[in-house]
């Protein structure tokens, strides 16, 4: 076996044999197949593609690479989230105690933003006090006294996943949906959970720009899941606009607590229910009522339990940017596009994200909005507000801005998207 | 300008603009582009081509990362010849001497033998003496005394390529016709000669298998040079069986100095007169008559002086290999198949090639033919005979035997294919 036979037979259209796969991804985490040769491998199979057999080995290699996890010890049934990242996508915070409120577990291993997407753990790091990085021993601790966990991933699930990762990402490889689905399937099953909620977002702020995308990319995971036994729904949601109306770290916790207060943005609350509602039906929790737990502050008391047991304190006010700039509305009419690539890429500018990973982020930098699409507005009124503790970087973020929306003329009848716009199963 | 933008256009199917090759390529060179990268980069290539455009300045952009030489303080017009490579391809041996005695100045920047096909250093270097590294002056000294020079390439020239050539060995991206274009096209044209023949091998022994292949091959070269300034020829040349009746160092050595002295086998005398005509054609020196320089001893005597002049004695006896074994023909008929792939891999196998490029080569091993398609064949005569210094490898290289050769019923008609097959100018 040697890597250049591997990466022939992919060059050449051909169908990796699982001895191929186990061997190459092996040699890689071991690094006897090296970068270069993975790159050529990557792109062959980002150009020529993989079936499904070839995409269930690649994963199930990927996740035997490190150790596996179990939560067979806890009382409840655990049920896990995996969102494809989007701008103002900020429900793993209200939904995981929310879940968690109604009985079930959640132990949500998230991660950080890179590039114009928004990262859980970048958000929550914003709550003074609170932690990411936590021992396996304490992360089942709090899972276990609280229902839920939001956590940094050890290093111990699929390395060869967090190797390749981080090579696709330098080598313009990540747009591959077989790399994608087994890259978020290997460290999903290799975590342990029962039951598996993927939110595949469609649209321009999102990895899946299309939905024909986004159903390959949905139904290849759903059926990675139930192939390793893990009960795997996938909602296919809309990413043509941000949700709710923050992106940014601070902005989207704030935004979140309203939401777990009974408060905050139709679509937030809309999407955040439907993805309880599917968590808790895989979980096998048919009777729970999330609405319910909404109301009567029960999910709140789970998301003050979890903050507390990592370090943060619920009640401590939230970090805010030192400056900000108001854009308002050049015209009235309906605003029928608010792009989210655009706003994310703004709030990226603005000090949210990163451009490395080992860049530091601005807690209380970002974009707020004042108007969804189809909204009525009128000339003059605000727009959106940017947030940043370096208002040198206004002029940059502005120039993501005069793209991002459309204002048709009054009267103009328009319907957005729905939050949710398929299931599959 | 960054490497993923690079990479990302390639991948879609896009053209590459002139300023991301100029960028890439250079940005390669210094090491800011990385190998996972570039590896990336010539998969896309591979897989999704380059046009003709593309082509020329990725040329360009490797001759620039290095130096130019010029011959114009010669007396006489210069002439070089590039092969494919393919298996008892020893022509360059005979040839530099006879279009030298023919009045031309024949630069001839040879390289090594890597994998099944053999190099013409390697070959050389089995004549006791004989120095392939020669500083810019001495290579220009001999070609200036004797009127032909045959060296190793100096690192100053295209650096860029030397380079992507040895990531390419490595990644599964040699065979993309537009990197071979443009590796083969950036050194011809660094070199400065004034006019150039390509032999462009097609068959099982040579890299392009199929005629259409080598005729995009060809015609991608031809444009290149032309383009540059350089009177450029291609011939389509046979390598479906093995030029000539060695395969080995100092066998195909012995078998040069045979057609220098008037004699040696038919095909390897027709090509050489082949492509020295279009040589000198292409030199300007219409009036030279190769076939006279070979028969009146002209040629010889250059070969002796270029030889003498690079530290090599031309009449000191050749190595020999320690041991041979000989095949014998299983029945008598007609040779209609000797293929040119399986004899290269069975000179190789028994020390004539090396697996690394680091490895020492053997100069007496290698393959001696005792026929060719189309000859008559009786049960029981010597077929072919091996040689190695080491006889543990004769049951490896045995083992490409078997399959290389076919033997019809006596009175079967059959037609070798001739070994120029097409010109393309």
């Amino acid at each position: 076996m040697d890597a250049i036979s591997v990466i022939r037979t992919k060059r050449d259209r051909g169908e990796l044999t699982p001895e191929q796969i186990d061997w190459v991804i092996d040699a890689y985490t071991r690094g006897e197949v090296a970068d270069e040769q993975m790159s050529a491998l990557a792109m062959a199979i980002l150009l020529n593609g993989m079936n499904r057999t070839e995409i269930a080995r690649w994963t199930a290699a990927m996740i035997a690479s490190g150790e596996r996890m179990n939560f067979r010890a806890l009382s409840r049934p655990t049920t896990d989230k995996h969102s494809t990242g989007g701008v103002g996508d900020k429900i793993t915070l209200p939904l995981a105690p929310l879940v968690a409120a109604c009985g079930a577990a959640v132990p949500q291993l998230s991660g950080r933003g890179l590039g114009h997407t928004g990262g859980t753990l970048d958000k929550l790091e914003s709550i003074p006090g609170w932690r990411a990085h936590l021992t396996g021993e304490e992360m089942l601790n709090v899972l276990d006294t609280t229902g839920a966990v939001i956590c940094a991933a050890g290093d111990g699930l699929a390395p060869a996943d967090k190797k390749l990762y981080a090579l696709r990402d330098v080598t313009g490889t990540v747009e591959a949906i077989p790399l994608i689905a087994s890259s978020i399937m290997s460290k999903k099953i290799a975590e342990g959970t029962g039951a598996l909620v993927l939110d595949v977002k469609v649209g321009s702020g999102a990895f899946m720009k299309t939905i024909e995308d986004a159903r390959e990319l949905a139904s290849t995971m759903v059926a990675l899941g139930t192939d390793s036994g893990v009960r795997t729904v996938a909602l296919l949601t809309d990413m043509s606009t941000p949700l709710g109306l923050t992106a940014g770290n601070a902005l989207e916790v704030r935004e979140s607590v309203e939401v777990l207060a009974g408060g905050g943005p139709k679509d937030v609350v809309d999407l955040t229910l439907a993805l309880a509602r599917e968590m808790l039906d895989a979980a096998g929790l048919k009777d729970a009522d999330p609405e319910k737990a909404l109301a009567d502050g029960s999910a709140m008391d789970v998301w003050r339990r979890m903050i507390s047991a990592q370090g943060g304190d619920p009640d401590a006010p939230l970090p805010t940017a030192r400056e900000h700039h108001i854009i308002t509305a050049p015209a009235s009419g309906v605003l029928t596009r608010l792009d989210a690539y655009d706003v994310g890429v703004a709030a990226w500018r603005l000090g949210a994200g990163r451009a490395r990973k080992e860049d530091p982020v601005q807690a209380g930098a970002g974009v707020e909005l004042h108007a969804k699409p189809g909204d009525t507005v009128t000339e003059g009124q605000p727009l959106m507000t940017l947030h940043t503790d370096t208002p040198e970087r206004f002029d940059y973020a502005l120039k993501a801005i005069p793209d991002a929306y459309d204002i048709a003329p009054t009267g103009t009848s328009f319907a957005p998207l729905p939050v949710v716009r398929e299931r599959i199963a």
